[in-house]
């Protein structure tokens, strides 16, 4: 964590990125840039009777850090994936809570 | 958003129906057509050892707008599913918040 | 529910640990096993510019009972991961509520 969960851009686009975005976000987080994953999602959309391309968006996977860092990281992300060509950038961010969060089976609340 | 995120019904399906359940789900929420996404994942299920169906699902994020539309929102796509042939259907909500919701790097709640 | 959704694990290793998980599962829950599913998400992943491997990653969506029956189920879901060659194992647990829950169109509060 931090988890980007990314539907409707290509993954040779997020590939492109990564580099720099992991460093940013790792620097918007002060934390190393091992904590993070990036994973695109196949899905295949459908709209008015027709299959269409998947509007693009992000969900982040995080623990809260505060409105601040929220939106440094929102901003960052945007940025490269407007850069990257994406036309429109929706960014949710879902909070997952550390005594509901499990690593080697240890609660994260407790570690 | 809403976003419908759909699991265990073939996008054919998803694609038939889409034209006149975005308009009804338009109508129930009273906002226009182009603000939903109906985007059907691609999964592998696994139960008692071998490889099996999906079992159909919808998850919805959504910003909350209050019980008496949830609830017309889930007859909605429910009838729309059964009438398509989905024997089952399973609708999970999620709300995302409009503070941790950008768009283009804004803040939903700022908007 | 509880809904385990999965990625970064091959489906072949889920097929293989899903029969004996399943019953553990249950018993944690005391409830049967046919109230659970688990998918596999595929995905695409990315960092430092690469292609990578997905990180491996269990989300259990539920209805939340207690820090007790979770602890049992992950450490459930840990161990049978662990046992079959999955190097880390991280799982969030997703709280669903009862009231924005859907069966066949019913509310799940007022089942």
């Amino acid at each position: 964590m931090p988890q980007l969960t990314i539907r409707g851009i290509a993954p040779e686009r997020v590939i492109a990125i990564s580099e720099a975005l992991v460093r940013q976000l790792a620097d918007v987080c002060g934390c190393g840039t091992d904590n993070f994953t990036f994973d695109c999602l196949q899905t295949v959309s459908a709209m008015d009777g027709k299959r269409v391309d998947t509007y693009p968006f992000v969900e982040v996977a995080w623990f809260e850090r505060g409105m601040q860092t929220r939106d440094r990281f929102a901003e960052t992300i945007t940025k490269h994936l407007l850069a990257a060509g994406v036309p429109e950038v929706e960014i949710a961010f879902k909070v997952y809570s550390e005594e509901g969060y499990y690593i080697n089976g240890m609660r994260c609340d407790a570690l």
